[in-house]
């Protein structure tokens, strides 16, 4: 909306929506002068000098002191994205932990956290609580003290509404219809994160946004994301954009029923890819003897999978064959990807990270073989270099594209200190 | 490209992109005035007029005769799509038939052909030589003689290279590489219908877009159409736009391993959907005592389908099985289509139909439960309404979106006789 309305409040609004524009003008140009800022939005010189001093008074921009030499005439001070005040804040919720990412407007990490935690166990009130602590403790970090707060987005491995934030179903973590949005907006109402967006989405969609954004495979166009957690999602990117279907509920991988009569699931059906090659399964295989009674939850994955990767490493039979068989589950998933979507990339995340060297080869051999297109369709598919804060990362990243389309507002409070 | 260039020849071509431009605007707000188009495309009244002269005198566009009363001023004729002249034509490969059908600028269908034929035993360059014969036949009759022709769009059940038109792999036909775009121009050439623009594409795709267009389900924005012969494709759309990959390979449901160490497939691999629900395995379980040696392929399989429905209906307990069992791996494929895409609806097209009663039931069962999302994520599965002929309508349909869309050029003979 560039132009003028009537009223005051109308005025307001419209500077508002124009500091937006100029911001997001900034960030796909910078550095740039005023001039160019001008000419790409239309809007006067005067009105964008006035704008532009509003964004460096607010600390989300600055002069970088380049003058742009190749044109003629009085050379302009050159802007770009003041990288040092706002800030977004991604979480994610898993079966084992609590990850948070931090991110400033150049997409910098500006501090992460990465804690054990049982989600199943404390049950989804426990869990808003201790995201609540989370936040307000990251947010007292000299780091981040006095910086305005863009918004802050959870990454929940569920079927997520994301509309209302509300975690329809999350079977590993035991959760249903839990309102996930308004429960921890309640929770930070009397405290200084008062009124921050909460955004919630599903685990592999951020994830898949952060490999897009910033994993090894930046910019492939179709791209899918697996989680490899106890559960299995994909995030789908085709031609760039989020594939989520109808009512947001593609990318379920997890439950494709890939072997009948096979063993039973967390979903309460049989022979899921989850069931197969999720990490309840491969360390219930491959380190029986160390794998507690009821669902492997908590703490102990991580160490697990470490055990499981020694074991692997010095040639364990056992902990061979269970890696060998989920990798080859997971190549029959990968291929149905492939038959279905023709993606040009398959990136494992998670915990199938570590376990790759073992996985990936019965992978790429389950892949190729009932790929029906030659070579996968030159699909690849390879290990994820994001680690277990993918989906934390992508949460911030996609707060910073909801600033970009103009979806989330400027954060009011975001004069610097 | 609105606006003059210099010179007789840019002339010439910016009058041919405004004639596409008027005759887009008229078929899609027909019926309307000169003044409408000159509104909606910026043209002058004066340039509007003499370009629809000229679509007039095309045959492309008619005045109604109505007039425009709810306007002050002068009543103008109304313009709409003169559906009598300009024709598109969609051809369909399949292993047992081949498929023509004929569609005007208004989208209705003027002539349609359906001639058993076994594309599989006679080889791809002999089917060129009949897809010629076709053609030929069809636009020399009084139906169609002396109509200008938009292109021939052919469909096929195979990977699909369609930059170059060349069936890249077509296992239930048997070809692998070739090139039938350059092919089938080359046979024209020295016809009636030398020059006309050739499209291949992908049955199962053209089958979707015929679904959308003018399916009893049209408009679903998220809809997959599976083509039910003896292969069986997915055509895919997504937020009402095809999902072809990277490569155009997507949509290869056929070819999803379903049952470890399953039947043999025609692609070479073990218990993909096709080889526990395409149509060989279903005739050879339904009615085994009739069915010959070798592939199913060929005009006997549309009276082997009549035969196993006629069992079914008799409560014959082989085709009964056969179908019951087809039904139930439709179902785990519909499953995964389900928790991947989270489409609205999933039609069932080709043989699926006149199998469906039977086929329908163990199918809904199966996809309910290996749906993650409660009731399907919303998703209807039911038969097509379009019969065998999906794939040739969407095909014809395609190349008016191509015109529409100014991909297509108007053809230069289609001045009316």
């Amino acid at each position: 909306m560039v132009g003028a309305t009537e009223g005051p409040a109308g005025f307001q609004a419209v500077r508002e929506t124009n500091l937006g524009i100029v911001l997001r003008t900034i960030r796909t140009s910078a550095p740039c002068s005023r001039a160019v800022v001008a000419a790409s939005t239309g809007l006067t010189k005067a009105t964008v000098s006035s704008l532009v001093a509003e964004l460096i008074d607010r600390g989300l921009v600055c002069e970088t002191g380049l003058v742009n030499q190749r044109r003629v005439g009085r050379p302009g001070m050159m802007l770009t994205i003041n990288g040092s005040t706002l800030v977004a804040i991604g979480l994610e919720v898993n079966v084992d932990y609590l990850a948070l990412a931090t991110m400033d407007l150049l997409e910098r990490e500006v501090l992460t956290r990465h804690v054990a935690f049982d989600a199943r166990a404390a049950g989804p009130e426990e869990c808003a609580l201790r995201l609540r602590d989370l936040l307000l403790e990251a947010t007292a970090d000299p780091l981040l003290r006095d910086r305005p707060l863009l918004g802050v987005s959870v990454a929940v491995p569920a079927l997520i509404d994301v509309a209302s934030g509300t975690v329809s179903n999350a079977p590993n973590l035991g959760w249903r219809g839990f309102p996930l949005k308004r429960r921890l907006t309640d929770l930070l109402a009397d405290t200084a994160l008062a009124g921050a967006p909460v955004l919630v989405d599903n685990d592999a969609n951020l994830g898949a946004v952060a490999e897009y954004r910033g994993g090894h495979l930046a910019r492939t166009l179709d791209l899918v994301y697996l989680t490899g957690e106890v559960g299995i999602g994909a995030g789908v990117l085709m031609n760039g954009e989020p594939l989520r279907g109808a009512s947001g509920f593609a990318g379920e991988i997890g439950h494709i029923p890939l072997l009948k009569d096979g063993p039973r699931c967390a979903c309460g059906q049989r022979g899921c890819l989850e069931a197969l090659a999720g990490l309840d399964s491969i360390l219930r295989r491959a380190v029986p003897d160390l794998v507690p009674d009821g669902p492997v939850r908590g703490s102990v994955v991580e160490s697990l999978v470490a055990e499981t990767a020694r074991r692997a490493e010095a040639d364990d039979p056992t902990a061979l064959d269970a890696l060998t068989s989920a990798g080859e589950w997971l190549g029959r998933a990968a291929a149905t990807l492939v038959n279905l979507l023709n993606p040009s990339a398959i990136i494992l995340g998670g915990y199938f990270v570590p376990l790759s060297p073992w996985l990936l080869p019965p992978c790429r051999e389950a892949m190729a073989a009932h790929s029906f297109a030659p070579d996968s369709g030159n699909c690849r598919i390879e290990p994820s270099t994001l680690g277990l804060s993918a989906a934390a990362r992508g949460g911030a990243m996609a707060l910073i594209d909801a600033l970009d389309t103009g979806s989330l507002p400027l954060p009011p409070g975001s004069n610097a200190a």
